[in-house]
């Protein structure tokens, strides 16, 4: 097993990546502060880890909620039934609330957790690569709201994170290349030679192979961890990780949440960053290639959906949270390996990547 | 034009209190930080002010969103109205919430700054004595679940409050007498003599005298800015400020929020929790007779509703966010002028005071 320090002064917390972990009381016992557990899962992942994760917090009053599965149902309605389930069961303040499941039930968890009696502690177990390369680090939750992903949150910090890496011999193959989608960003962003490995290793992480997706992992949330350590509360430098996602978000706005895998459209997302950056001069064609070529060893999409207009992507792209006073910022790759965030660009390169990709 | 400052280091923030501010943008502007204002208001509150804080706001892109008036709106499903219209008119991570209304407009409005784009800025406007006197200060934010009052919430502070006396003069009466309930609270967990200050002027208080009220509203806001500078999060000292809560919120659930004003509830939980202390002798029957007295003479109830059991109380009671791991924890007098939260207290007591007010 390895051991990650969140360091966020006294919001500093643990990330556990190994083998058969779910069900060790060690691991998560001393970060439960009161009597009260609440795991929170859905109904794809209960069935397989639900009563595993229960032994490990048999030592406490233990309840469980059960939401449905999926990206449409991270709203502030599915969201009130983790409330409800909390009130009837009497959770109070000293309560610790636990996220089994991907990202979706991550963001909805840690969102409850800070928002139930105005903040109760909570509990990371991802059980999705995405997640474990993502949503685990940095205390970002939260819901989407019809007009806009993630448009309702908050930050709050887990009290520890466990990543059992046999709970993605279960994961289908599409998730798990979704996953990939983020561990590829954190080499495109932030250090070269991780893509380097990456292009030797994709085959066998897609394979399963333990070793080596224990590597990805621990590397994706480390380069993570120092991001966020340097800026938890996304003022500069933190949102660099959002490679991608301004474009990805308009598709998964615009195809409905859910029907794209965020992974996938962050990957899309990603190649329309790297064709802009490329006609800025920035990376080469030769670059934007090897991105391509990564992307689609991972198993994903290198194009948004045919269905798209350039209209509807500037329109969809205008409600981001990265607009400010108007400025479309959008983050672009300054060099392979290295990323900026910039409203620095002329808006006919963006219109070329838009028609580039679109009709 | 008083100014009150309450000290919670880098979230400190000034509080206006005075006649005819509400159209003055030179109170407000130096607290917008982006060029989007949105202010939220209700349906009674909107015809009487809202043309009149716009003209404050002039120099911003400004606008409002307004919502159903009442307790019985203050709900998750109501707060998406206000996520509704922020998205709708395109506001970004740097937009300033404004608040116009009595509490339910201040906490709704808080919790939603809270959470649109994980935090944005606000500016208090409470247009209620209620408000003015206790939810301006202190940055409790939140909606209520149908199992439980101010259950889903935030810590969120404002950037400034602004105190327009004037507003009261369309305040019903029974909603004057509703925040004089949290006046006197003030009077009997902190300070004897303002208890005596109190009794000689609640009358004028009613008669809506402007220089009588705006002492009572900054001698109220003193008081609780020095506890909450003592105690942001509520680990200690604050939770003294839910004197007659416990047993408020029990009153309130059982009626349907909003059949019971706040402060009503609040004042007939007083004097249940006045009882309990004479019981446990820290105070005298003749003290719980002048607290008695300085209710009824603000024109509010000192019992709770025939109608209630002491069963549905104790249930009520024990999902309340003071409960710590089953321990009943109330806020009782220990003297006239002075409060402690605690759980020593034999349940027999409790049961004799339940018995005195209920069947």
């Amino acid at each position: 097993m390895k051991t990650l320090s969140v360091d966020l002064g006294e919001r500093s917390y643990p990330i556990f990546i190994g083998r058969g972990l779910l069900g060790n009381p060690e691991l998560v016992t001393p970060y439960v502060r009161g009597k009260q557990v609440c795991i929170v899962t859905n109904e794809t992942v209960a069935p397989l880890y639900l009563e595993k994760v229960k032994t490990a917090f048999a030592g406490f009053k233990t309840d469980s909620v059960i939401l449905p599965d999926g990206e449409s149902f991270k709203t502030l309605e599915t969201l009130n039934l983790i409330f409800d389930g909390l009130l009837k069961n009497k959770h109070n303040r000293t309560t610790t609330l636990v996220a089994l499941g991907g990202g979706v039930i991550g963001d909805m968890t840690g969102f409850a957790a800070a928002c139930y009696q105005r903040g109760v502690d909570f509990i990371q177990i991802p059980t999705t690569l995405l997640s474990q390369v993502d949503s685990s680090v940095g205390g970002k939750t939260g819901v989407n709201h019809a007009l806009g992903k993630n448009m309702i949150g908050a930050f709050h910090q887990p009290n520890c994170v466990v990543i059992d890496t046999d709970t993605l011999t279960t994961l289908p193959a599409a998730e798990l290349s979704a996953g990939l989608a983020e561990v590829i960003k954190y080499g495109l962003i932030y250090d070269k030679p991780f893509i380097g490995w990456l292009e030797q290793n994709v085959a066998a992480i897609r394979n399963n192979d333990p070793e080596t997706l224990a590597y990805a992992i621990e590397k994706s949330c480390s380069t993570k961890a120092e991001i966020v350590g340097q800026d938890e509360k996304e003022t500069g430098v933190r949102a660099l990780l959002n490679l991608g996602h301004t474009f990805g978000h308009a598709i998964e706005t615009s195809q409905g949440y859910g029907n794209w895998l965020h992974g996938e459209a962050v990957a899309a997302g990603t190649m329309m960053a790297a064709d802009l950056s490329a006609r800025l001069g920035w990376i080469t064609a030769e670059e934007v290639a090897r991105t391509e070529a990564m992307f689609v060893a991972a198993g994903l999409p290198i194009a948004p959906p045919a269905s798209m207009t350039a209209e509807e992507f500037k329109s969809l792209m205008a409600v981001d949270k990265k607009v400010l006073d108007g400025n479309l910022r959008l983050v672009l790759l300054s060099a392979l390996g290295a990323a900026v965030v910039t409203s620095d660009f002329p808006m006919t390169a963006l219109d070329q990547t838009l028609q580039h990709f679109l009709k």
